[in-house]
């Protein structure tokens, strides 16, 4: 079958490589699309970062590996002893490993496993034909949910994950910094959530298009005083969340004046570097700097529903191409801006 | 009557001043000790900063203003209009003026209130032989606690506030960065809230001495890492809470490679600027930095209970001047580390 093979930085070729068996506890999973992620392109413009070059404690694997841990697919075959999944099941797969044993997994915090095992990272992943995952990993897919959609269920929850460390509830204000697909997925959360009253704010102008076509609210940090602007939208209290989804310095800054008296500002972004951040904010209002981190079983649920409902629109923002083309109409195109959200789709 | 009058920076003198009487609401207060604190510091060698130059919103007061906001004392005469104190009453003040109106006031929080008023920096303070406080200020001591003691409620209480932040419970793990006076209010609050296994953090050896003195664990971060330190001590898990004292760049960032999973760095120290934040390591492990502003009425009514089981120790920390010695054995000797935490006796 064909895979996108990843053997170190810009080096990604599509081979032809062994089906894949699943093994016990296993099922076999024909991809349906597979989405691109930041970290994918890491890994391919300065990796290895995450990818392991010796066996990973938890998977035993090591590069060379197939990328690919954002899929949806169908059920082609089941291993011994699984149960509750049939041939023909239609799933979105949730590509954490879990040790189990360490502090988090022991509290049902295996996103924040020590180990961070990630099938598609740390073995074989989705940018294939097919791939086979361990049962815990399935989340089945109501059939008002296409495969496209299937794919984003991960980036998504990562996003839904965020939104709810915010501590919101509905009618609460929130701003986002950022509306690259992560900003995106927050935006959705929260109007999931039940915000109506939510700012993205967006330096670019054609990701500010592409959110404001889904319906939302945007200001321009380079013409707005965006600090100014939520002073007096919020009447003076800040909002009720903030969620940097941009990661760098300006975004989180600005955030920091936007946060009202006891709030948040959820950190859902992967920092290259330290940034000078403006403690004194977070003192002198009392409000805090929450890291998030991936997902839970939760979180899927809450996002494969909210999909159900139509709740996500990929309109605008995700784009469909061959596998062949992963690397120039992929990781190329991403990495110029051109893109925005990428899915391989391993059958063309 | 005598009094320290801040006229703008390096220009405190000791002046004869009018005895003030009280208004409606208020009671006049011999004043027993008053530290010096760093705001004090900072007013003296780099304001005006939070002393106004304009009326200010809540006291309508400007500079020249009598400073001293830490302190304690006898009411020698009730005005007008205030019920529940006698001449006589030993007290401590808690030197908050309230707006009452902002967000913040409106829901107990006035520790953030947005006008920010403080006896001894928005109004005439306790560096002086009395001065008039509204009723609202007042909490009583019980007669084991000494005035010298009811001078420290206001940082002790600055401390137990961000201790409390911390959601720290009896047997909990902690690191404190720093020494200075809030890191030592911040190990005798975790101390007094059922936590043995606390390290305090502090290069000098002066200051190393002198909590060890109390009974304190330290590490001298110049002579261990503290992160493997820590690390190796909580059996990889990270400690419940880590509290900025410090204030400076290597603190933060130790602090944070110290924190658990879902656990706080508080951050109770006045930043001059931003700092270079390893934000990556909140996202890692989904930990949280938490500010930490002054107190409200129950920080001080929970102090104050300490205080008369006697729980807190000034050996070796505090000192006590004559009001006269407050610009040379004050202010010049804290700032240049010769002493820690510094009492005047206005009666001196
Ligand atoms: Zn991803
Ligand atoms: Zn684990
Ligand atoms: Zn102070
Ligand atoms: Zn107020």
């Amino acid at each position: 079958m064909r895979a996108a093979v990843y053997y170190g930085p810009n080096k990604v070729s599509i081979d032809d490589v062994p089906d894949p068996a699943p093994a016990h506890g296993e099922v076999k999973v024909r991809v349906g699309f597979n989405g691109i992620c930041g970290t994918d392109l890491h890994e391919y413009f300065a990796g290895p970062i995450f990818i392991p070059t010796s066996p990973h404690a938890l998977t035993g694997n090591q590069a060379p590996l197939v990328l690919g841990h954002e899929f949806s697919g169908t059920i082609t075959e089941i291993g011994p002893g699984v149960d509750g999944f049939s041939e023909g099941d239609r799933v979105a797969i949730e590509p954490i490993y879990r040790c189990g044993t360490c502090g988090p997994c022991a509290s049902g915090r295996y996103n924040i496993c020590k180990f961070i095992g990630f099938h598609g990272l740390m073995s074989d992943g989705g940018m294939a034909e097919s791939t086979v995952v361990p049962q815990n990993m399935l989340h089945k897919l109501p059939d008002s949910v296409s495969l496209q959609l299937g794919a984003l269920v991960e980036p998504m929850s990562v996003a839904y994950h965020a939104a709810k460390l915010g501590n919101v509830r509905a009618g609460d204000t929130a701003v986002v910094m950022g509306a690259g697909p992560i900003g995106i997925g927050v935006w959705f959360a929260l109007k999931g959530l039940g915000l109506d009253d939510v700012y993205v704010v967006e330096p670019s102008p054609v990701r500010r298009a592409s959110i404001e076509n889904l319906g939302a609210k945007t200001l321009d940090p380079t013409s707005v005083n965006v600090a100014e602007f939520i002073g007096d939208h919020t009447g003076g209290s800040g909002v009720d969340a903030a969620y940097d989804a941009a990661g760098v310095q300006p975004a989180v800054e600005t955030a920091l004046q936007c946060i009202g008296a006891h709030k948040p500002l959820v950190s859902v972004a992967i920092y290259e570097k330290p940034l000078e951040t403006p403690l004194l904010n977070l003192v002198m209002n009392e409000s805090r700097i929450q890291g998030s981190l991936c997902y839970t079983g939760d979180d899927y649920r809450a996002v494969i529903d909210l999909m159900a409902n139509g709740h996500y629109d990929t309109t605008g923002w995700v784009t469909t191409i061959p596998i062949e083309q992963v690397v120039d109409e992929g990781f190329h195109a991403l990495h110029a801006g051109k893109k925005m959200k990428v899915l391989i789709d391993p059958s063309l």
